[in-house]
């Protein structure tokens, strides 16, 4: 083989080191029968290629370590033959799904429709990109010590603690750091809750309409599901059925999901005394709690019954969903199993996301993208809500949080007006999709990147729809 | 309220902008008790504390969003009385664990011992600490689009299609990016294969001695295990029982954990037929196979069955395990409804970390690193090895791979071992924990941080015990 061959393969625009150049160039020639036999003696490549003796040497150590050459001193490198292959058994079918398997991908299929004002959804043109960037790097450069392996699964010490402080000043909470455990996001963390707190046909109260995604992951525990009826004031316990003796119920109380009511202080109590006596756990969705911009947000929950509520956050609305970060605030006796349950599935996030948002909180960044971001969505929320309350629709209130809100449509018009709206490039999705029993109807629509061109067009669609 | 309060506390030292300490400030003064009834206007602040008036009404906006203060014009701002409390309600009891969440939380609790010589960890020393951190910030540089949210939740397209390359020229995978699940690492992976494939009460059949994370995740979602027994050439199907009918199959052909056996190729082959026959996924865990130093590794097991095989990697042992970083690479006819029911349990990986590993892997950089890990472990492994061959212990052999190695013990030994040496600081695992029936004894120990001062005083402590 000789070594010419390569020469054209190791120029300094190709990606790597000219070793690491070489050593692909040589493998691929291997690879594909163009090379047999000896390379030549790493002088004389050298030599040939007009590349230092060391990088070739290099080379050669890399196509050692693969095993695609034996060196031994005094003699050129010899190509080693390909590993023989096993035999091919015949082919077996590729298994099924299980049962619970089938209901998940089900569950789990992304909406099939644009992303524009599709709820839950923020905008990116928000996200610090340069500070987080910053923190990032920084958190990256630090020795990891105890966190670099499998310690502190449950989350950075920084972490926990920046959370518990912030989450006692500004929801009330009663919480040490001890208490919160940092997951991949609110979906790892109900699974996580599910998983540890209820067994396989055990029943869980959802609101309804509300959070499908409290559905899927509920159901991948195995739970039987029953609903927890919403009105205008929130989750409404006299209205459910506590026959089934729920193990879970989840509740949005900060600001109801998706229809956007502040649970009343004397629904809360009722919640709380109904849990109890059913021995159930409570779990309080505080997911956009944290840019409330009209009025005061009501303390957690779980600032009155630490014992039987886990209060569960995100930095996907303030920040970024894809950072795949969010915390639950655990009772303080299950707080030490639910970290050991989380360790066994694996529900573990990122080390530097987590470094680079105890960074933020703790410099006062964190607050402040909470006030720039609060300011913006509560304007667009704000004139999204005065548009549609020009249309023939049941009126919409202005929202006190959150980045969507709902639409109520009159019956029999609700899959049209979602087909028109997708058709023209939006993302609302039917009320309907958030119910498990009687269907309810009406559009949930984000408002994280309405513009004024946006929500005239919208409206117009809508309108048409009509 | 006198504004000139305050002034001592807004000073450059302290964290955040001005506006965001005089925030801080006036908000403590309300919380303790210490201010009532209206601030002065911000002009007056302004004048008082020597800030700009800008600075003042900042701090005031975010008191006002907060809903701490009410604004009018023309008038001071006003104080707000707190939020009443909700009525406590006689406080419920911490609701207990599932079945299932007990057992999960007693396969989680982390093993109480050094982590010094502790199986599975690498050694953070040998982690490319500031080209990760350069390589984080590019990736939290760059817009992101549909990835920003919840689209491409089952990784960034980049990564999946390095990942796909790099698996199929190193590895010999058959795979597609469309194949490739980006996971919170290992257990997640094996966490959501479980809960996809199989339901509560299925069988898995599950190496012995084998991964206890596979024991964990498949205990979570509701799997009886079977052993399938392991001697010096990998797990043998012929001495399994086949009469569970297994949905799963859990294998380290590459490199058993923890024994260290190459799988062989007729194994492979016996191991493939059996699994067709019942129908059930093979599980091929890949964990270590990158930086495998010692001869050729053979390609993975993936690359003869496709369709019956699903392939675990993870960036824990190249990089770092805090990283929690994995990826499956599933059978093409299922790839679809993995990543939905991915989705459905939330099981996601940080955006900037695979946007950093992707980079890596492009730049050959990634490739380096393996190498230069397996030099070192190499090094380290076979130092450890020949330092044990010298006790009166079954000889240890040279290994091949990983980061750790099994040393047999002769019966009655492996307590006392084991406790020794965790007194001595060091934090091997004992063989019967990696046990599911009969146990066997032995010391797992890792040698990632393998110095010969600590394998002399390692190999001292395990005589004395002897």
């Amino acid at each position: 083989m000789e070594p010419y061959a390569f020469a054209a393969l190791v120029t300094p625009e190709g990606e790597g080191t000219r070793a690491v150049q070489l050593y692909r160039a040589i493998l691929s020639a291997i690879r594909l029968g163009r090379a047999a036999g000896a390379l030549p003696s790493s002088r004389a490549a050298a030599e040939a290629l007009g590349l230092s003796r060391n990088t070739v040497n290099a080379a050669y150590e890399l196509l050692r370590a693969e095993g695609a050459i034996a060196v031994a001193p005094g003699a050129a490198p010899r190509i080693l033959p390909p590993p023989p292959l096993p035999p091919s058994p015949a082919p077996g079918p590729t298994p099924p799904l299980s049962a619970r398997g089938h209901q998940l991908a089900a569950e789990g299929r992304p909406w099939p429709a644009p992303t524009l004002f599709a709820p839950g959804r923020p905008d990116e043109a928000l996200f610090p990109r340069d500070l987080w960037a910053l923190a990032l790097r920084r958190a990256a450069r630090q020795p990891q010590g105890a966190a670099f392996a499998y310690g502190e699964f449950s989350g950075l010490p920084s972490l926990r603690a920046a959370l518990a402080r912030r989450l006692a000043a500004d929801r009330g909470m009663r919480v040490s750091p001890e208490q919160v455990l940092v997951t991949p996001g609110a979906k790892a963390s109900l699974t996580l809750l599910a998983v540890a707190l209820a067994g396989p046909g055990d029943a869980a109260l959802i609101e309804e309409p509300g959070y499908n995604g409290a559905r899927s992951a509920f159901g991948g525990a195995g739970l039987g599901l029953s609903p927890l009826p919403v009105d205008g004031v929130g989750a409404d316990p006299d209205r459910a059925d506590w026959g089934c003796s729920p193990r879970l119920i989840y509740v949005t109380p900060a600001n109801q999901y998706p229809l956007g009511a502040r649970l009343t202080l004397a629904r809360r109590a009722a919640l709380l005394a109904r849990a109890a006596e059913c021995g159930a756990l409570v779990i309080e969705d505080d997911y956009d709690s944290e840019f409330h911009w009209e009025g005061r947000a009501l303390p957690a929950l779980q600032g009155s019954a630490p014992d039987q509520v886990a209060a569960l956050g995100t930095a996907s609305k303030a920040l970024m969903p894809a950072l795949r970060l969010g915390w639950i605030v655990a009772p303080p006796a299950l707080a030490g199993a639910l970290a050991a349950v989380q360790r066994a599935l694996g529900l573990g996030a990122n080390i530097h996301a987590q470094g680079a948002l105890a960074d933020l909180i703790e410099s006062g960044q964190y607050r402040a993208q909470l006030h720039r971001i609060s300011r913006t969505y509560g304007e667009r929320g704000r004139a999204f809500a005065a548009a549609l309350r020009r249309l023939p629709i049941p009126s919409v209130a202005d929202p006190t949080g959150g980045v969507q809100l709902t639409i109520r449509l009159p019956e029999g018009v609700e899959a049209r007006a979602v087909a028109a709206l997708n058709a023209a490039g939006f993302g609302p999705v039917p009320l309907s999709a958030f119910c498990i029993g009687e269907a309810q109807e009406g559009l949930v629509a984000g408002f994280a990147q309405a513009t004024p061109e946006r929500i005239a067009r919208f409206c117009e669609v809508l309108t048409w729809a009509l």
